[in-house]
């Protein structure tokens, strides 16, 4: 596409910058993902799921495909959280089946075997390259969302070496030697900013900010480790481009949401599966946007409690500005025709 | 101990009733557990951990080790919330190392091999014995806390076979056929009334419901699966014995804390380690009184980090009803020294 993308048809923009379009725009965390027959497809021709992370071509491809098949109004960059730790220099793989794997790094003196924050780009810059086709490729309705990991939840991946029910490793870390972790949480905050100003500068209308392991933390570290640097991080990316929306996920922060925008300066909050509707609405929305919360089995069971639930959600939230999303990613489970009745349901 | 068992001298039920002790009273969950060496030593005594939960002589001393050791202000049962299924009939064992199986019941017609909520006693009876023992041996400022497995945390299991991430197995069935899934609910809510009742009736002071996975479920779930069944259970407690507290523990609820107290008539809610004390004190605290929340991640680290935490959150929350615990069960790696020195900051 030739022509100049602008946001004035673009509903997720529109909704982002305070402006409130006739429904609310939809998209689904983890889109491009196996619930699809065609990412599949894509996926086994990449070889590893790094592979397919690095690849441009396919990257794309894999991007665009939720976005041809149901018309979301965003389409978010096809990567992985653990891209910036790799780039850091940290041994990264994934076992079948399982998840991720990395050679722990569990000690300030661990951190000296670290890159600097200016050296991560020579790894990431396939994914930049995958930005810029997207950013010629997309229709101009459809937003491309850039998006990092939060300093927190990389760093228990990080400090853990693996994922894990309760974060346990970098917990005893932050508490047993709080100004090593701070270092470590410094050091991926800078990435973080560095990555995606590289990503806006690729053309990145939007980015998110995963904090999925916020819910972690206890409310004083959940201040230090996620409020902070997701304020940090929002002051840094609008310095330069004031006009670029932040979206925070503070993942499992519950009563923590509230204030959460305002703190840290985002234009708007994802909500986990667990937040109620109500709450959102008195709470939440008039310090920003918020977005969510569908849960993702709904798009297993389908039927009358989806599009039940999805009115409801419109109902309740699409007074004020909102965007309609899931709770948490959606799973392989998924059945794609329930998609496409959801997608009927918001778009009406 | 041949002396009646009153109230006059408990500070754990004075505050439950609405009274304000000179210092919060302090318990721990899993208190009796792997991370003391007189509980690992009765443990290898026992055999495998069901053969513990079912042994009066056994499960009396491992309730009252960590009592001798530091003093807290309460005993609570040494049980586990499947023993409930396994009284209804679920086939039950525990992987050394991976935690609980059990033989899934996924469909309507699987509960038909149930048995009915009036033949649980039959295996719970060792349990209720237990009860008696501790009645008579624990020092008489001691409050015995009997507990049940909330109906909606029991059923993940049960549908699952086993401990998981997600709860997807339950989730999926609850909206794919929720009439089914509604009539577990309910045979797990009577069964649940059914063994706290006889827990009283056997000794128990106060019960607790313990709802470890009521943050998964969506909002409008949440209230028909994990509000209503607390209300249920608190309501026919209190229609028999209305002297004794109820404690509910929704755990990862959020902000669907708010109102949990007043919907259910609980007396008290545990909180989870992510819930912030001043919000605690704001929203909750005027309904009911509060339990918790220490991170247990702190009884492995110690040092200043533990000292300052328990007196910030004694400080915040200990003007209103209050009783001092952690926002989750206690590790096997918790150092024993670290409990003395919260117990010791505590009792102040």
């Amino acid at each position: 596409m030739d022509a100049p993308r602008g946001m004035a048809d673009k509903a997720m923009l529109r909704t982002l910058r305070g402006d409130q379009p006739s429904r609310p725009p939809i998209w689904l965390m983890r889109q491009a993902g196996r619930y699809l027959p065609e990412y599949r497809a894509t996926r086994a021709e990449a070889g590893s799921f790094l592979d397919l992370c690095y690849n441009p071509d396919l990257a794309t491809e894999v991007t665009l495909q939720p976005i041809r098949r149901f018309g979301f109004d965003a389409a978010i960059l096809f990567a992985d959280i653990l891209l910036v730790p790799q780039a850091l220099g940290q041994k990264l793989w994934f076992v079948e089946g399982e998840g991720p794997r990395l050679e722990p790094v569990e000690s300030r003196e661990d951190l000296g075997r670290l890159k600097r924050t200016e050296d991560i780009h020579e790894t990431l810059e396939p994914v930049y390259e995958t930005v810029r086709r997207l950013s010629g490729a997309l229709p101009r309705e459809t937003t491309l969302i850039g998006f990092a990991g939060a300093p927190w939840t990389v760093a228990t991946y990080m400090v853990a070496g693996r994922g894990g029910l309760d974060q346990a490793p970098a917990r005893k870390w932050l508490y047993s030697e709080s100004e090593g972790f701070a270092k470590l949480i410094d050091l991926l905050t800078e990435a973080t900013i560095a990555y995606l100003l590289r990503q806006i500068e690729a053309g990145a209308e939007v980015v998110k900010v995963f904090d999925s392991w916020a819910g972690a933390l206890a409310p004083d570290q959940f201040q230090k480790y996620a409020v902070e640097p997701a304020r940090r991080i929002t002051v840094a990316i609008k310095a330069i481009h004031p006009d670029v929306p932040v979206i925070g996920f503070p993942r499992g922060a519950g009563a923590g949401y509230a204030g959460f925008a305002k703190a840290t300066g985002v234009d708007a909050v994802a909500l986990d599966t667990s937040v109620p509707e109500e709450w959102a609405r008195d709470a939440l929305q008039s310090d920003s946007a918020v977005q969510g919360n569908l849960d993702p089995i709904l798009l297993i069971t389908g039927g009358d409690a989806l599009v039940r639930r999805a009115e409801r959600l419109i109902e309740i939230l699409g007074d004020g500005p909102y965007i309609f999303n899931l709770g948490h990613g959606i799973t392989p489970e998924a059945d794609p025709a329930h998609v496409e009745t959801l997608v009927r349901t918001v778009k009406g």
